[in-house]
């Protein structure tokens, strides 16, 4: 499809899934037509739920996320799931795993998935993500569910796309828990522990509950439950679904626009300081980089120092 | 302790485990006094032997590098292992996690042990990374034991640390090859294939290896071997530590000077590019942030392009 932006962008609004398809691999690939298209879309953009679905690999996630999908829609919502999986060079990655993940859901033109891949630039995933959610909500997508590994800057950065986020833990895997920053804890607003028919269920599940006790919750402020699944019998998956909207009617109530206001300041605070950084680094000619880097390398200055000091000279334009 | 960096320093250098707990502290910290201290260590540096252990969670990391204390030791040589685990707010993380897994070496004044833990600021992790290890390099330590989950930026920019890199990989855990992105598998130096007593260790070996015979390898390159452990019986580690003997000569031999600028360079731009983002986002007045993210949030400009507008004028000295 050789469309200019202005015809995919409105072949996207119309919900096409072969122009979603390729709206998606553009701002993946960081296509410079990419810019653009998002530029448009954004503005007709804001409908669409997005939840986010985090955990350890390993806990469930697409498990949860495909009789989620089932919930949605039962309720006659459309739905598009977004999972962000680094991608192996084995298996062929991406696209391979949206065959066998669309499953029972593949003839249902009401579901839509999306694996993410990294394509060799890993910085740029979060911001890949935030685009391919940009293009779904504008389709019309009525709910987007984007899973992702809980570990990272990435995936922190990744869950702020999402309204409501919930987060997967499973009994018995000390290695799960310790997957799990404090940052990804304190993003979550409805904890699971899957696999709950694991014998140490009940007491990770009071663990999680006296971690939440300690937090200083603010007056009106939601307040995360901790709900058990077994997602592969599909049990427990619609006291989840209802939680998530639980909170997203509070939100609506008790803080109407200062989360979401938080959620675009930090996704601008981030875009200024990647975009920063390339424009800063272009502006150094290639022998200061050089000529400092030798220092570096002699031990005379440390890394840190020696970034300093070129940042000093580019913002003083040339000086010294 | 109420050193200053100079007194500090200069008891790093005398290899004062106490001194070297401070101060990997102080960088864990970001404390202002980090800078000078790493400033002046980073000239004392340069002499260690740095190995980076790298693998999804469960993968058996840290069975692995607890395994090659032992080798490094046997080799008469001291040791500092650096774990990179994300902590949990649970477990109380990286302390406790410290005493754990001392285990048998907890007596041997040549081990030092320490987990990094993110302390909130996400981003400063593989910063806070690098710093321990110039403190340990300083501190005169033989061999320097990178311990890290393969997965997202922060990691990756850990690795970068390393002379050479082990991938430790699991059969039978779809997961595990899932978890593991390319930019970690083109980093990795020796692959590992650990729980090699399950079924499908030969078939992952042989998948990891015709995956390696597609790379395009330069001319006296190194070839990555693919080596199988248990790590829980000791089975494999001394052909592993064998291995990065011979990466670590290869190098010696063919790419004396190339590999050690690539990684300073590398270092220098990622310390310049977050800098400068910090840098440029100060420069802008909090009335164009709050004006402009209005925009955003009325959907009349999407994040990125406002992003760029604020850019043009930081770098234009508040034209327009």
């Amino acid at each position: 499809m050789g469309l200019s932006p202005d015809e995919l962008s409105a072949r996207v609004r119309k919900g096409d899934p072969r122009a979603v398809a390729r709206a998606i691999s553009l701002v993946e690939d960081g296509a410079p037509a990419a810019r653009e298209l998002v530029g448009q879309l954004h503005r007709h953009g804001g409908r669409a739920f997005v939840v986010g679905v985090t955990g350890a690999p390993g806990s469930g996630k697409s498990t949860l996320v495909d009789q989620l999908v089932a919930t949605v829609r039962g309720a006659q919502l459309t739905v598009a799931v977004v999972a962000v999986d680094p991608s192996s060079p084995f298996t062929g990655g991406a696209v391979l795993g949206d065959r066998v993940r669309m499953g029972r859901h593949s003839d249902d033109p009401g579901v839509f998935v999306r694996s993410m891949a990294t394509r060799g630039h890993l910085g740029g995933l979060s911001q890949a993500t935030a685009d391919a959610v940009a293009v779904l909500d504008a389709a019309g997508r009525d709910v987007i569910l984007v899973e992702t590994v809980g570990v990272g800057q990435d995936e922190v950065e990744i869950m702020r796309l999402a309204a409501v986020t919930i987060l997967l833990l499973v009994p018995g895997t000390g290695d799960d828990v310790q997957a799990l920053k404090a940052g990804v804890m304190e993003i979550a607003d409805v904890f699971v522990i899957n696999k709950a028919d694991r014998p140490d269920a009940d007491r990770l599940m009071e663990a999680v509950e006296s971690s939440l006790a300690l937090r200083q919750a603010g007056a009106g402020e939601w307040q995360p439950p901790v709900l058990k699944t077994e997602a592969v019998r599909g049990v427990g998956v619609e006291a989840v679904w209802a939680a998530v909207g639980r909170c997203r009617e509070h939100r609506g109530v008790h803080d109407r626009a200062g989360r979401e206001r938080e959620r675009w300041a930090s996704r601008l605070r981030d875009s200024v300081a990647r975009r920063a950084g390339v424009l800063v680094a272009e502006r150094i000619p290639a022998d200061d980089w050089a000529r400092i880097l030798s220092e570096v390398m002699a031990r005379d200055i440390d890394a840190d120092a020696a970034a300093d000091r070129l940042l000093a000279r580019a913002f003083s334009g040339r000086g010294q």
